[in-house]
């Protein structure tokens, strides 16, 4: 995500000055030499002193630690963001640590790959992609305006939501479809393999999600267990209501609830242009 | 499905006579006029008299209806099948209807779109989907490669399955699925639209099937009750499972399940090459 952001940063305003921190010096010394930064160290408070915006790209259970790591050296007017894939816990957190100046909003941008490193980043990778800002009461308007600026900088697709609707909103249209394709997958799995002969393009596409990395998406699914938990147990009442309408043979309320995914289902077309 | 066989069969096998029954004596004026019939008649015997192969185009709830109209007029050693997406109620209805000379073995081409009549209809709808020929211990040999052959010539990579194989497999890589993206989809249009926004490309490919006419799916998840029923109980109980790992915190099962189906979804797709 870090390499991505630098590199669209870098194509698209060439005069904005770009520095870099990395636990590991090879990772520094990488992006430099690629022309990705104007400074660098792994010294994280040194490369947030310099900064007049900072991305934090780590994994969610580390923001608290390189947050504490650079409180005391971030500008009194400098953003802080971050990438992660759950805000609530996120936001909470870190609104604490930058709580004097108020720096801290959070955001997701909907995208990222499988893999992770240098190697793996695109310029591209934000074009068009969903990125969620979450401000809350506590967030300063003029940050607010800079991270929804920082994500259209690099092409994005700016929403704005309250940190636990977005973690909501992640659990019904990201963790708990995973989870569902993975699940159907595994029932063909453990049936012989005859079964996978008549797996045709419907079932791929349903499934498509279902090929992602398992540790990732477990990390994912953990840090938002509640949300997660809460909506694969509608899930699993509304399937169970299908399946009670089948079998006392009441069709017209799998017909209703059919149409009516149909339509919703347009709506959320429509909504993406 | 039966104007597309028309078009396919007359595009590729030009010397093959083709002859049509329809109820309706405009669409089989509108297949004569379009070069798709040789010979024609609303009477379903007497086209049926004079056929070398007879492939049943009508809903399955029609199939037995058709059949005893035509049974006294097919000949001996003419190929008797079917379009129908379930198969164990076809072909215990057809074998008894042609037991004399066991002509009947069961089709299910897996393609076809929304749209019915011969103006939906396309020459390519057979091209590389999967054909299900299901024959049963009753099933003449001759009969059987008679019909793999038919759904070759029209460009389908033919499958062979026992009729309930091939039932319990739909359940599980159509109907089930089907279900299941119409509920994901429900789940988000249950709640308020800001929702819709985050709905990425992962979302829209895993509920892609849900915009399908919610009539059609109803009497598909109807015909085969008692398969779907058994495949969304198993489905519901393995997301039960998933839910309750995830409340325990027992994350090395969840990522055991999702490494699992990452695993079998990569043999699905071999096994579609």
């Amino acid at each position: 995500m870090g390499g991505s952001l630098l590199m669209a940063l870098r194509q698209r305003h060439p005069q904005i000055r770009l520095g870099i921190w990395a636990r590991r010096q090879e990772a520094i010394e990488e992006a430099v030499c690629h022309g990705l930064a104007d400074f660098a160290s792994t010294d994280a408070a040194e490369v947030a002193g310099r900064a007049g915006s900072i991305v934090l790209c780590v994994p969610v259970d580390r923001m608290k630690e390189i947050s504490l790591a650079i409180a005391d050296a971030v500008g009194p007017d400098t953003l802080v963001t971050d990438v992660g894939s759950v805000k609530k816990r996120v936001v909470d957190e870190l609104e604490a640590v930058f709580a004097k100046d108020a720096n801290f909003i959070g955001s997701h941008p909907m995208c990222g790959s499988e893999e992770a490193g240098m190697a793996a980043a695109r310029a591209d990778l934000y074009q068009d992609a969903i990125c969620v800002v979450t401000p809350t009461e506590k967030s300063r308007p003029d940050m607010v305006e800079a991270a929804k600026n920082l994500w259209g900088m690099v092409g994005g697709r700016v929403a704005e939501m309250e940190p636990g609707r977005h973690d909501r909103a992640a659990a019904l249209v990201s963790h708990v479809p995973h989870v569902a394709a993975a699940a159907l997958v595994e029932l063909v799995g453990s049936e012989s393999p005859d079964v996978r002969k008549l797996c045709a393009g419907g079932f791929r596409d349903t499934t498509r999600v279902a090929s992602g990395p398992a540790e990732l998406w477990t990390a994912i699914l953990a840090l938002n267990r509640d949300e997660t938990v809460r909506a694969l147990d509608e899930l699993i009442g509304l399937l169970g209501s299908v399946k009670d309408a089948l079998a006392d043979d009441r069709l017209k309320d799998i017909t209703r609830l059919l149409a009516a995914a149909a339509a919703e289902r347009a709506k959320i077309l429509r909504s993406a242009k």
